[in-house]
């Protein structure tokens, strides 16, 4: 026993040693502390400040956008981006109190209430009691991480324990004192306020603009990533031009994970066993262009964990799931947050293909020593069920798969950009209007997935852009998951299949209408000048006949790669 | 002690001075006494005659409706609409008593025993010995109200318990005596015959004829609900019209609830808890127009509700399902059987939109004083949880989503609508059969998404009948369960966008054809006068070419109008 | 008492003299023994023996098959047909006993052991120990049985108990002493090896070679079944001829249930609970062309189980799940395991449909002899929780709406057979390349649905091949699950409706073309005649005009045939 202590003592004092300092936080990457001009040795206030003075930089992503004078907030925006348009309601002036505002909320909206009162925030003493052998122990060291910060931020007194975590500390001020004036006082609280109490998770949130650097800047710098996911919202073009306004914000309401941590962490509960569990990610990561959910609950890895998971304890860490909370099957979280056998909020670390393979660059930087080292880190992740060889042998499935995918659909863009490039998509010189500004005119544009008019896009335009956008996408998401109806048959392979017959048809189909109609032509322009003494043949002006080569298709997967910058 | 008993004392001797009557069910509307001209003192005998003479009054929803002569039943459809169709097995001579039944039936088909073994009807003592402190000690008065029921409708007397509820109570008569001969005495129980006992839930259920009366008859009165889904069911043409009555059947298996309660309440356990839960449900609120269940399942609601709903008790009622059930998320019931903070099985009290926002006059009347009560009622169920400028602001985005989609169908509607005014619709000239009697010829009617022959519908026509019943309903779905992709990109906005832009090109193409048609009749023409001296030239027959008006396009939106009169 | 034991001996006593040995295992039918050239007292060694002769026979489906020379395997190959690809790992000499196995790996793949530590290969002790009360007690008899086969195949000495199954017994050898060489002596476990121990199952399973003999050669001998899964893949002429190898693994992925036990039985917990659950099911029976899992899970019989399966207890023997587990609805092995009331590893037993209504002889062979005995087979099955006339009435339902969505299919087909029969399929006479080797050139041939190059397949031909293949398959799937919405709207009816509307649309469409065509032609003749002085009218040479009828039409259902001979 003495002897273990002393083990400890010395693994304790090393590990200060070697992080350089006493609050070094190890799972907040070197990248942060130096894009954040910090060592590691920086206090939780100054780490703190640092991230909440880039977190609210519009330059750094902050707020409306370079395009925010094409759009206005819906009400419900106020909720999404709170920081930039929530105001206290100015109709309700009733002034409470820290206990007041439990009391009266009870009747008011009960389900808060009764929510918080399960949660860890209303049970503080608990959380402190908790013993050694409870395999949820180490929310004790949370609480005691949460004292550390808030006494460097000046919130707690040395030795002061924080006595409890009611509406009043979140949506007005932490410990805040005496009556608030709910018309003047009331806050949303973002990501930062959170970040006060639970700063580890919040750096290692903010650290995912640091960690995902692509090469060639395929993707801007920390995208597609959780820490920028309303920037990449508010700069997607069309989410700016479009007058639905709600429409464009049904994107948002899984895009404001910058803004907030509810989206994971559900009020008032904010149940750490319901975000580890595979359902938390479904609503935002599922549908025709990101179909993760899809494709991983119908998984045999997925349905493991349906079946079985109600026999495992859900309350353990990520990093005893397995050991000790029973898990035999993974979850989003278990190899989503793992990077080298580390848990953290930083999720993209190991991303390699970021879901869509058509974007440029990323295909062919697949095999790069960037990439080689994420592959790298992904067998450290499988090889916690399956040996390195079986682990390295699916994942060349996943990637020449793809591959084999983005072929296919290479193979349909270039009928179609061929199309385009000689002028001869439906109504392409008589009836494209430009798309709404901020947007400019442009082949296989993302702008088309959403907005259309008369005939923009052209419907072999479309089919293309969703082939790459949506089945590709659902074919890599598929492969990646482990689900084999999800690029083969039922998604991905059979609906490209698909796809590109249907291109190919109407390819056919409308070369066949232009060489009829240069018969026709032909046939009147001799009649015109032999016989017809009316004067009244029809002239060549319809759509698609002759005509110039346009210079767009050219710039085709431009489009993209713009798109692809303005979205995480 | 005694004060309190003193109390109780009071306040019934008050809820019988308000109610006017011993007897009055608070959460039956006034509507339905007024409807069955009955007032809230009416006995239990009272309202149960009233509500079976209309139940089963063939002018007001029972039975084949009035196109009975179009269709014969299959043998499924003895159990689907039993009060028609049920005999009993002429095969089968055996005889039984009470207990003979339960002996026989656990070799015969053991699992309903096992099934009823379980349910509340097989342990009537357990819930009359259930202690106040019991979740379910609600259930004991609920045996009081089956029991002044009975003694009401004379199968008890006074001061007589009910002794069991076994197979022949609901099979042959309630205290059934003596033997039983299957092959005469046999019935399968109707919703009246569960409203025996369980009057309360029969009348609430009955009273959606009542509280859902469309300010301009959008719909039928009392439409679309559980308590007329049969009469839709078989008042819809192209049901009645089909020769393919196992299809056709197929949409009874849901349109049944008028007849039957074990839709929901299943047979033999009639479990509560299971009623309750959202999946109960999902079997008819989903599918390609009305996917209420995919919806809301994918939404964080529905996620909370599958990772968290282990942890509740599901077993208390719903009223208490978020104070004493552990509840921190919505479930269908909770919600749609809410309505002003009472829990009734009338669902359509709140009824906005009905699902369909193309139905004509829906749209235009959802700023009504009618709908904003309705709206307002919305708002008390959301505000159990959410404040009410959040409640509000997301009401307001999900009415203004909707209206950008119905937009968004009526372009593409009206661009299918001229092109069959002008009669250039595939085949519409020369290959367009009419529909199976009943059916009559229409545009865009809702025969079609069921119905085809040749070329009617042309594919454009239904694209946008799929448009509208499909997209659109889902599009307001997604938003009315807060499901973002829902109306965004996987189904709704995204599918219309598609669908519009295929609609474009198609109109593009069937004008290009009819151009240079003309352009090669005018060629014909010309050198039939001028040079052809055979006189073979072919005649100007094809359809599409030239062509009066027709005046049927004009008429379209009357066929919605039509349809969504026959259907709940 | 006394009077009960001496009956059990009596029944035992009769159970040894009618099935004629000691060794006879019930579950196993007549037909795989005689197949084997085996008489039922066979003992467990000549069983095995006799079985694995025929499971690794070449000419019987075992390894690569006849197109072998057509594809190489991949890495993964490895895994799913370990007999044939597996080598053990080169690079890897570490030498390990029995015990370091399990130390090693608990660093090394720490998940693998911490399953195997659940499952009961480690805990036979526990196994031995089981009570008669215990529902599981099944297990300890289970456990003589694989200990008797064990002796028999000289494993253990007679009394001798089995002491442990480790890593070792697997993949090495049973009983295994010493150290072993991970590079030469490491084996993956195929059916056979599981089936030393687990006979029974084994031997279940291959019966399904032998019990599905269709009347007319429908399907080959013993398929669709588990046990010729494999073989149904390698001889699909696609799957051998597709360069994406990666894609066509994908479809290995689920067809290697002939090589290995682990798809139901994931590893290394082996959890029976689990492989009894629908979802066990759900990875591989679901998708766009056989969506079982999709039908059942929505069906009110899936519903109840997500509802209420919690509450019951999964660790009972399929045969008890009812009657002691407590279920009151139906789940996947719950029907298709069971065959007059006895349940085993044979799920083809009552197989009518197949699934895939349009296979020739299929629908002829409906109300054959051979289809109303396992018609009847069904209705036991269904009368444990049915009427019998409830459950004929259905099962006729079922019947004849797949029938009618046959009809439907056949309608479309017909009208795209005449355009290919006249040649006027998009591109057909002109841009139509061969499919790859060993694919032979044909008409709606199953390739076509993996495989496209320029105008093969025409999406006409496409379409109407998925309404086959995938609509008319998930009708009849839909049917047969009880799920409503699965034939007539979402999925089966409303698709092939509409499939049928594009194809006749498309008809039109071409045939106009055609029409227009020949117009133009005789213009251009007649000019070419009279007036064209410079001999430059284009000839008539475009794809579709004209033409001679091609005789391939007239056998395109022949490759229908042919495609079902090679899959499972």
């Amino acid at each position: 026993m003495i002897s273990k202590l002393w083990l400890k003592v010395v693994m304790f004092v090393s590990a200060i040693a070697l992080s350089g300092a006493v609050y070094a936080i190890p799972s907040v990457p070197d990248e942060t502390y130096e894009a954040l001009g910090l060592d590691r040795g920086a206090t939780p206030k100054q780490l703190h400040e640092a991230l909440v003075k880039r977190y609210k930089d519009p330059e750094q992503g902050f707020g409306k956008g370079t395009m925010g004078d094409y759009w206005e907030p819906i009400p419900l925006s106020t909720y999404m981006d709170p920081a930039t348009f929530y105001e206290p309601p100015v109709s309700m002036r009733d002034k409470a109190d820290r206990k007041e505002c439990v009391e009266c909320h009870s009747d008011e909206s009960p389900v808060w209430v009764n929510a918080w009162k399960k949660s860890a925030h209303a049970n503080l003493d608990k959380v402190r009691a908790l013993k050694p052998e409870d395999p949820t122990y180490y929310k004790k060291g949370k609480l005691e991480d949460v004292e550390k910060n808030l006494r460097s931020l000046g919130y707690l007194k040395e030795g002061e324990q924080l006595k409890e975590v009611s509406c009043i500390d979140c949506h007005v001020n932490i410990k805040q004192e005496g009556k608030i004036d709910h018309s003047k006082d009331l806050i949303m609280p973002t990501a930062d306020v959170c970040g006060k109490c639970h700063l580890q998770e919040f750096a290692e949130r903010e650290s995912e603009r640091d960690t995902l650097i692509w090469p060639h800047g395929q993707w801007p710098d920390g995208r597609p990533s959780h820490a920028l996911d309303y920037k990449a919202n508010v700069e997607t073009t069309v989410w700016a031009a479009m007058p639905q306004r709600e429409v464009a914000e049904g994107c948002t309401m899984c895009h404001m994970n910058q803004n907030k941590c509810d989206t994971c962490h559900t009020r008032h509960e904010f149940s750490v066993a319901e975000s580890r569990k595979p359902e938390a990610c479904a609503t935002c990561h599922s549908g025709v262009d990101h179909n993760n959910w899809e494709a991983y609950s119908m998984s045999k890895h997925g349905k493991i964990v349906a079946m079985m998971g109600n026999n495992w304890n859900w309350d353990v860490p990520l990093k005893d799931a397995y050991s000790k909370g029973g898990q035999t099957a993974p979850t989003c979280a278990g190899c989503h947050m793992e990077y080298e056998g580390e848990y953290s909020h930083n999720m993209v670390r190991k991303i390699r293909w970021a879901n869509y393979p058509f974007v440029p660059g990323i295909a062919e930087n697949i095999n790069s020593e960037w990439s080689e080292e994420r592959l790298d880190a992904w067998v450290v992740t499988c090889t916690q069920c399956h040996s390195e060889r079986f682990a390295r042998s699916y994942l060349d499935l996943m990637d020449k798969g793809t591959l084999q995918g983005l072929a296919k659909y290479q193979d349909a863009h270039e009928v179609v950009d061929k199309l385009y490039n000689e002028g001869l998509l439906a109504g392409q010189k008589t009836n494209r209007p430009n798309p709404p500004e901020p947007e400019k005119p442009g082949f296989m544009i993302f702008t088309q997935l959403f907005w259309s008019q008369d005939n923009n896009p052209a419907s072999m335009e479309l089919k293309v852009l969703e082939m790459g956008e949506n089945d590709l996408a659902k074919m890599h998401v598929g492969l990646a998951h482990v689900n084999p109806g999800g690029w083969t048959y039922t998604e991905g392979w059979g609906p490209m299949n698909r796809a590109y017959v249907e291109v190919q048809d109407e390819n056919t189909r409308i070369r066949e209408m232009i060489a009829l109609k240069e018969r026709v032509a032909k046939l009147e322009t001799k009649r015109t000048s032999l016989l017809d003494l009316d004067g009244t043949a029809e002239k060549i002006s319809l759509g698609g006949l002759g005509g110039g080569m346009l210079l767009a298709g050219t710039i085709a997967l431009a489009g993209w790669r713009k798109r692809k910058q303005n979205e995480a």
